[in-house]
């Protein structure tokens, strides 16, 4: 399709531009009864907000999400629920220095290529500040999920050359770099530091991890689970790898220590990262998810215009040096909706498999 | 959906049990008045095929695909292109021993989970076998692609703790491990003697490299090229990660370093692997797809049955140490599926944009 | 998307040509666990055979349909169900005679004009027989209906002048014009042998009834129930109009009289045909289907060819002097498989809805 | 799907409720440098609205269109189209007599049984207000379309027993019948005039002709272009008929009088409303629509409520006395998006057919 769309029966549709009038959504299929207010869906994006620490870009965003339809007396009501935000800023001040440039690592040269014109300010459409309504839409899918006893959760492992010793999804809300590993931020300061300082920007891998799915949700062959996460993940801006369980580990482990062998009370370890032949197989979920360091950094770089001439160019404002600090509410909105269209659809075609026998 | 079909305007269904009658597949919205003879998705095809060296399974598998529609006079016609390939050995030998048992690694329970019954014939739906068919579908892709100019080739970039030094993916069809990169095979053959007397198997990293596709290609936000990509790679049997362009060694690179820049006469370096902001940018798109080992080794193990009890396993035949040594044409074909997709959908929405001014 | 697939849980996509190899069809997305047997589907195709009355076709079909995967030990197992038919008689006979002329009513110049090429072997694609596919897909959806409790049954209500007066559908299957008023066979007997001394054919009309569905299965808006069902009843060759419930007689009708009165036990009546909204509300859903005259008759005429020449056509073979008397099994079944995807969209959405409250 | 997605490549995705804070549209997979204002929407939007005569509905709608995104210097950037239309009253007044009770030939009590809630101000998301959104989309397609050459228009030709002897669809908007024959005004008056005394309302009967439309657009078997059309109009509130061509006609038509004729210059006759396999013809698409009456009239009546009472119902304010009269815009707008998915998508798969030959 055209791709602004998300999902089969819970399906969120996004639009909007970085610096045009507002962004929003529509949900459609959503589930009806389902208790729902604006706060709701206020708290996941205030996770994603910049400007929370000095280590983000200081960019002002009084992100403020408005509930058009679909949610009566409180509950939503099985209609498309439409989603606004305002854009605060919507002039636009000068880009005329960018207009007509293409930035390394942006999508400026090809959204030119594909449409034969582009809105040039800050990134249009291309920009991240569509995943605000990504996180939206998470954001009510969570709501579902959590009343079926599934938890979403994400945080950073790896940034540079900086590695987690200690996983835990629960550890990377209670500081800055959102790392799941505490001990390691002492080294995350220094290093980030550095960055500031020569005007760098660096990636890093996140860890989704999905708990309390019951087995048997997703679908053999061309829309296993993974391959609808592996999509999902890999459509959010920067990333560039995603792995399932062991991931890129499996490339030097034998079969012998690979699969993971089953016994009574369950199964003896998870390489598998939760998933079998495309369908949940009631151990967590883990996928692991590496973007690349932001693009726009205050480095003076040239480029080439719309008529191919090289030129200088340096991006203004203030960017995050590390976009994947603030990639784990985004993520979890992916995998969250993910998971609940996969289980709506479950819902529909296994209606008569009682999966407690 | 339900799984079984891949694309939007051209899509592949496909079903079939490894040890039914057949399998088969249908190719809906394929381009009329393409030259298609059986022989070009056979050569697809025994590309594929076991037995054809000492490292890979000696199963016999006489594979002859049939047309059984939508191609006429040597042309197709622009409706369903039905293909069947009947199952030499259809017959289920003696399947009593694993019948009840989940195989570790396999998707034995989770089939049994999801749906309540599974055909547990050697692996049913779940089995490899049904990737043959994905080969058929791709080797149609490919004939029109080729027409478009674009190339897609795959290899082997590395098997457990040996790595290629140089890639060529012309290199691959011309040795027995398919690896980009003669020089190893000497080491190869002594890691996979070993494996074979150990009863082991191996990962693998495969590289699918894809050239000659114009920029502009892809759909922005959800259905972004690299998503669809990933999405397409991790269906595959066995996939547990993939990766674009730098791919996880983005989380340790800088933005200075990791930013393609720009030229009169092109990009500089191909770190994004092809595709800006989810459309294609020119230059080759290169995905790295992560096989895990064959779970299916000849070891004795223990697991749980049915009824949830510990009992002795062992998987017999001789299976393929590595799976991702045959893999190549089944990658290329997903690759080749997907972007034929992109590029028609692109015909479509954009068909009054003129790329060459 | 391409046309060939219907559905969207419970998918049937079909192929084959009208003198190809084969006709086929795969149903994906059915539920497990549904007993099937080749029988199932086998009785609803020899409802539609040719040659069981003077009145119809005397061509000889003998449709054996074979079952190729997605069925185990007489049970579905949730993966996708390939069936096939053999063509009988595939050696194109003489087809010299029209290869190039464009046949009127058919859709042989349309198909010429969207593909630039076409099979002209006996309307190849195009031909009712595809339609054969759609009584198999519906037979498994009917199978599962029924276990719901729903009925779906059809009748002719209308031939040429000849309107029933009191409407039956159980009574359809006891004559041999399908009609549901057995009283008008006298009269239909000698209108069709005119027909016959003719050479002309006539159109009808045929009532699709579903029993015993419960309120609340549609979507509302774009995916109304009468607007799938809509599609479904136009789909099939020659079918002209769709009414539901008081269909085009609502024209004439004032708001007082059509509006269906609500009470304590039920509703007073029922102009809307069992659909308000969209969505079902326990009623009777009647939908009226028209149906054109064969347009192959025997009858000389003029039409033109590939090069635009007007030439002399003469249609040989026997063809149906009414094809509204073998409509029936084709609709039933498109309306089959239409309401049970929306029971498993709706088993999907609204798992959480009880509607015994 | 869920149902408030319309399309394939060109889709419609509308939300938001007759007495929420706005309604709204997406439309997504828009050919990118088409030129667009807000006044090419609102002009249509314009036809549609209430309180241009005194024979429909003096409610006030000031509806004024925002677009919110996918627009930049005036043209479309084929990223989603974001529109917006306030509720200019959003406040509900006293619904409190209507809130548990179902009005009759309304969708009440199917949102009810299907969903467990429902807004009931103003029928909610059942109103016909959602339609509105509908002819904002089909501004945009016909905007597209008319630089294809392909004109859409419509006009009613039956309303109760009076019946449009000359049909001239652009004789349509001269009268505030917007009936296609100006001969019956004089008639249509007298009726009207005793329609609102009695307090009723009458069904009525429209044409939408598509002219200018190429031949091969289309695609065969489910989704035949007739078969697409049947679904939209079918799909807009209170049409209980659609009919293509001859439409019910067929039923007492013979096949000699039914098949049209070809001949060097073109058809000799246009039975088939321009539509032979699914596949438009080059001949004019005519599609007959036929509405039910208008189910709230001010008469009283008796129904039932949430417990299953009967209760007493007035339904108060002023309500159109025939809602075809205000259809023609909304039919228009759905063809028009059907037409161009369809063009596009023929674009997609048919890139390579050259039709001129």
């Amino acid at each position: 399709m055209s791709g602004n769309t998300f999902g089969t029966i819970f399906k969120l549709t996004t639009f909007g531009e970085s610096h045009g009038e507002a962004i929003g959504a529509v949900i459609d299929g959503c589930p009806p009864n389902i208790p729902l207010t604006p706060n709701v869906i206020q708290n996941e994006l205030d996770r994603r907000k910049p400007g929370q620490s000095k280590f983000v870009t200081q960019r002002k965003e009084q992100d403020i999400v408005q509930i058009i339809s679909g949610v009566f007396e409180g509950k939503t009501t099985g209609t498309p629920i439409g989603l606004i935000i305002q854009n605060q800023d919507q002039k636009s001040k000068d880009y005329e220095n960018i207009k007509d440039k293409f930035r390394p690592g942006h999508a400026d040269y090809t959204y030119q290529k594909k449409y034969g014109i582009r809105d040039y300010r800050g990134g249009g459409r291309a920009s991240a500040r569509e995943t605000a309504m990504r996180v939206a839409g998470g954001a009510v899918a969570k709501r579902i999920l959590s009343m079926l006893d599934v938890d979403i959760s994400a945080g950073v492992v790896q940034i540079g050359h900086i590695t987690a010793e200690k996983v835990s999804t629960s550890e990377a809300s209670k500081n800055e770099f959102n790392f799941v590993d505490s001990k390691k931020i002492p080294d995350l300061e220094t290093f980030f530091n550095q960055l500031l300082k020569e005007q760098d920007s660096v990636g890093a891998k996140i860890l989704v991890r999905i708990s309390g799915l019951m087995p048997g949700i997703g679908s053999p062959v061309f829309s296993k689970l993974d391959a609808e996460l592996a999509k999902a993940m890999m459509s959010v801006n920067a990333v560039k790898a995603v792995e399932v369980g062991s991931g890129t580990g499996v490339v030097n482990m034998k079969g012998s220590q690979n699969r993971d062998l089953m016994a009574a009370d369950g199964f003896l370890s998870n390489n598998s990262g939760g998933i079998l032949g495309g369908i949940s197989n009631g151990e967590d979920i883990d996928i692991f998810v590496s973007l690349k360091p932001t693009s726009s950094i205050s480095q003076k770089t040239t480029t080439v215009d719309k008529n191919n001439e090289e030129v200088d160019l340096q991006v203004k404002g203030r960017h995050d040096p590390c976009v994947g600090l603030r990639a784990a509410p985004i993520l979890e909105a992916m995998a969250a909706m993910c998971l609940l269209d996969q289980v709506l659809l479950d819902k529909g075609q296994c209606f008569n498999v009682d999966r407690n026998s």
